[in-house]
C-alpha cells in the first residue's frame, strides 16, 4: 500500500453533503496540495476554483464535466478524471469512493 | 487549524461499517501511529488491539469501555477517552463526529 511521505495533514476534516463527502487536506513532499477523501453513494455537483486531478483508489464514479464537451464517463479504481479551474462537475457515487484530489492549477 | 507535520500517510482509507465510519492512517514525527477519521450517526462496537488515545475534533459521541468499571460518558470537541488493549467499545453518534485515534500501545 502506498505510503505518502513528509506530508503535512492538516488535522480537521472537510465535510460536504452532511458527511456524505469527506476528505483530509494535505500537501506532499513536493508541496503540491492534495485531499483523499471519501464519498458515499449518491449525487453530487462540485465547483472548482483551481483546476483538479481526481484519482479513483477504490469504488466507481460516474462523472459529467460540465465545461467544455464532455458526456457522461465511469471511472474505477487506478483511473482518473480532470476538472479544469472555475468549473463544475456532477458527480454519481455508484459504490463508496475512495479518491485522491490534487490541485493541478 | 493544526497541521501535522512530517507525516507518512498511507493512502488507502480504512472502511468500516459500510463506510459509516472510515479512517486514514498515518505516522506522526515521533513515530507514533495515528489515524484520523468520520463517523456518521449511528452505533458501533469496536474491538482494540492495542490502547487507544480517541480525541474527538468535532461533533458528539456516548461511549461505553467494556473492560473495567465504567458507564456510557458523552464526549465532544477537545474531549478524549482511552480504551486498553484487548477491549472494546460501544459507540453511540450523536452527530458527525471527526475524530484523532492515537495508538498507545
Amino acid at each position: 500500500m502506498p505510503v505518502l511521505k513528509n506530508v503535512e495533514l492538516t488535522k480537521k476534516a472537510n465535510i460536504y453533503f452532511d458527511g456524505k463527502v469527506t476528505s483530509r487536506s494535505f500537501v506532499d513532499e513536493k508541496g503540491i496540495k492534495k485531499s483523499l477523501g471519501i464519498m458515499m453513494p449518491g449525487e453530487y455537483t462540485f465547483g472548482t476554483n483551481e483546476a483538479e486531478h481526481m484519482e479513483i483508489i477504490a469504488g466507481k464514479v460516474e462523472v459529467l464535466v460540465a465545461c467544455g464537451d464532455s458526456n457522461w464517463e465511469t471511472y474505477g479504481p487506478g483511473e482518473y478524471f480532470e476538472v479544469p479551474a472555475n468549473c463544475s462537475f456532477d458527480i454519481k457515487v455508484i459504490e463508496i469512493t475512495d479518491y485522491c484530489c490534487t490541485y493541478i492549477g
